[in-house]
C-alpha cells in the first residue's frame, strides 16, 4: 500500500516555514508514501517546488484535491476549519495546535473523525526527544534571539582594541534557560559578551556555567513539573525580583525566554526596573506571543520605553525558516516512523509518545485536559 | 585663554552619531577649552544633554550663538553651507568632509576663511593611528555587518547539534579585507561560521589567517598606495572573477567591503554570479554608499534578487552610534591634542599629519588635488 501524505501551505502571517523539506520527504517515501505539496508550499523557507519535484513530492494547487484523498496532512500552524474540513474522516493531521486558543478547530478535528497529533503535546521525555519540536524551534530561536537584540543595539558583543583605546564588553543576562535561553547564552557568548543566566531552577546553573555564563542565584527555588518552573509565590516573587534588579540595571543587553504552558509568560522585567535600565539598552522579549515577559512588551512591535529598546517577536523559528522547516521535519519523519509500517498507518495508542501527542481521535478529544477545557465550556453562541 | 568649542547637532537622514561624547569632552577642556553642545544633539547615540551638562558641557539651542563665536566647530557629517555661514573666520571645523562630492561646502568653508580639518583625509601612517576616524568607524561597521546579515538569513552560522541530527556551520565570504573586511570576518568567526576571506592584496593573507578564515587565492596582486588596493585591469578582472565565482556559489552570507577613495566602489559580484548562488544566500554590500560592490545593489535598501537577498546598508557606523560616537570623539581629542595648547589654537601646518589633514586655510583650499577637483570645475552658473 501507499499511503498520501499532505503537506499545507501555512497561511498565518509571518510564517515562512514548511512542515517538510524535500531531502526529508525523501525518506518518508520510503515508509511506503507519496507526498503531495500544496503547491508554493515551501518557496518562503527557500524550498522551491522544483526541488520538492526533484525529491520525488508532486504539487498540488487545488487544496481540496490536496487534502481529499490525503491520508496525513502536515502543516506547521494550526490550520483554519475550513481546511480541516476538506480533509477526510479518519486522516491524521499533524501539527502544531495549541488547543486552548484553538477551540473551534479542536471542535472540526474531533467532529471530523480526524486523528490530530499535537506537536507540542509531544513529551519531554527521552525517548521522544528526536520528535520534540518545541526543543528544535526554541533552539534555533535562541540562537536568534542576541543577533534580533545586536542589531539594536548601537554597543558591540565583544571588547574591541583599537588605536584609540578599548571598547568594553557588553553586559548580555538571559533570564530563563530552558534550550531556548542557553542557546541565547551560547550566541552572546559567542560574540564576547559578558555573560548571566538566570532561571528559578537552580539545576540550571551548571548548564548556564557550560555555555560560559555567570549563574545569577536568588535564593528561590521554582523547580516544576515537565521541564518549566513552576509558578512563582508572592514572596518568592519579591526576593527574586530585589535579587535580579541590580543584574537587570547593569545589563546592556536582556533576552527574556520564560513561558508556563498555557498561561500569560510570567512577568521578569516590571516597569520600574525598565526605567532604571542604561540608556540604549535592548530587551527582546521571547514572551512577546504570550504577553511578554517584560511589562510594556508589545508583540510584533520594537518600541522604546524610558532608555530602553523593547523588542517583541511573535515568531523567531520563521526568521530562520529554512532550516527551522528542517528539524521540524525531521521531527514529523521519527513521529511517523513510529505509526507508519509499510506504507500502512498503525498508531499505537498505547504507547506513551503516541498517546500523550494524541488531541483528537475516532471522533472524541483524547487529551483530558483539553477534553474538559474545551467541552466543558460555556456553551458558545450558535451562528 | 579659553578656547570655545561647539558640539554640531547632526541632521543628515539616519544619522545618530554626535562629534564629541561626554566622558571625552572631559578630557578637551584640559586642554583649556569650554565646549557647548546644540542642544539634542547626543540624544540619538544615547548621550543625553544631563550627561554632557554633567561633564561640564553646556547646551545652546540657538544655532547662530552657538557658532557665532565658536573657535572650533565639531561635527561628524559635512555640516551645511548655511551652518558654515554662521562659523566666524578664521574657526576651525573638524569633521568628514568628502570635498569631492561638496563642492559648495569646500567653497563656503575657503570663502569663509574657515580651517578645515577634513577626517577622512588623515594620513593613514602609524603616528596618525589614534585620529583615523576612517579605521575607527570602519571596525565598527565591519563587526556589525555580519549581524545584519545573520538576522536575514534563515540559516544559522555555527554548526549545532540537536536531537535530530547536525546544522552544517554557514560559509560565510568576506571580499576586502582592510579594516572592515578583518572586522566582519572575526563576527564570523566568533559565530562559528566557515570563514573565508579575499582581497587582491595578497599581504592580508596572515591577517585573515589570524582571524580564523581561510585565504581565497587568486593569483592576482593589486597593492596599491595608501593602504587600498589599486584598480585592476580587465585581464586580472577576467583571472580573479573565474577565482571566485565558485566560492561565491558556496556562500551562505558574503560581506564585500571594497572601497576606491573618491571612486566608484570596485564591482566584486555581478549579475551572473548572484543568480548562481544558492538559495536564500544574503549579501550584504558595504560599498553602497559608493554604487555597491555588488550588481543591482541599492542603497539603503533590502532587495530580493533571485536567490538572494541584497543589503545595502548606507551608514554602518550610524548602526553603533554609542561607540563610534566614542571612537570618533577620541579620534578628535588626539587631533586637538596636537594643535590646542593651554587654550590656544595654534596648528603647525608644517607637520605631516596637521598639513595632510587641512582642506581650507585663510581663504584657500589648501589640498591640491582638492583644489584642482573643485577650483579647475567648469564655472557653476551664478544664482
Amino acid at each position: 500500500m501507499t499511503l498520501k501524505i499532505a503537506i499545507l501551505k501555512e497561511t498565518a502571517a509571518d510564517e515562512r516555514r514548511v512542515a517538510m523539506i524535500p531531502s526529508v520527504a525523501q525518506r518518508i517515501a520510503k515508509l511506503g508514501a507519496s507526498l503531495v505539496l500544496e503547491q508554493g508550499g515551501g518557496a518562503a523557507a527557500t524550498y522551491t517546488d522544483a526541488a520538492y519535484t526533484q525529491a520525488g513530492v508532486t504539487t498540488e494547487a487545488d487544496q481540496q484535491k490536496l487534502l481529499g484523498d490525503a491520508d496525513i496532512v502536515l502543516a506547521v500552524q494550526p490550520p483554519s476549519v475550513e481546511t480541516v474540513k476538506k480533509m477526510k474522516p479518519g486522516s491524521l493531521l499533524v501539527s502544531f495546535i495549541y488547543a486552548k486558543t484553538e477551540p473551534d478547530l479542536v471542535k472540526a478535528l474531533r467532529d471530523g473523525k480526524i486523528t490530530t497529533f499535537a506537536m507540542e503535546l509531544i513529551p519531554r521525555i527521552s525517548r521522544a526527544q528526536a520528535m520534540d519540536a518545541l526543543s528544535s524551534q526554541a533552539a534555533l530561536a535562541g540562537y536568534y534571539a542576541p543577533l534580533l537584540g545586536c542589531v539594536h543595539m548601537q554597543k558591540i558583543l565583544p571588547m574591541m582594541t583599537t588605536a584609540v583605546g578599548s571598547l568594553r564588553a557588553a553586559r548580555v543576562l538571559v533570564m530563563g534557560l530552558g534550550v531556548a535561553g542557553l542557546q541565547a547564552l551560547a550566541t552572546a557568548h559567542r560574540l564576547g559578551a559578558v555573560c548571566e543566566g538566570y532561571d528559578v531552577r537552580p539545576e540550571t546553573k551548571e548548564e548556564a556555567e557550560s555555555v560560559g555564563a555567570r549563574f545569577v542565584d536568588t535564593g528561590v527555588d521554582a523547580r516544576g513539573a515537565g521541564g518549566y518552573a513552576r509558578e512563582l509565590t508572592p514572596e518568592e516573587k519579591t526576593k527574586v525580583r530585589a535579587a535580579l534588579s541590580q543584574h537587570i540595571a547593569q545589563a546592556d543587553l536582556i533576552i527574556t525566554t520564560a513561558a508556563v504552558p498555557g498561561k500569560h509568560a510570567p512577568r521578569l522585567i516590571d516597569a520600574d526596573q525598565l526605567a532604571a535600565m542604561k540608556e540604549g539598552a535592548v530587551v527582546v522579549d521571547m514572551g512577546a506571543p504570550n504577553g511578554g515577559n517584560c511589562e510594556g512588551t508589545k508583540a510584533g512591535e520594537i518600541i522604546k520605553v524610558g532608555p530602553v529598546t523593547l523588542v517583541g517577536p511573535t515568531n523567531l523559528p520563521s526568521c530562520l525558516a529554512a532550516q527551522a522547516s528542517e528539524l521540524y521535519a525531521k521531527n514529523i519523519y521519527n513521529l511517523l516512523e513510529q505509526v507508519v509500517h509499510d506504507g500502512v498507518l498503525k498508531p499505537d495508542f498505547t504507547d506513551d509518545v503516541i498517546k500523550g501527542t494524541t488531541l483528537t481521535h475516532d471522533g472524541a478529544i483524547t487529551n483530558d485536559v483539553i477534553k474538559q477545557f474545551i467541552e466543558s465550556a460555556p456553551a458558545e453562541k450558535v451562528s
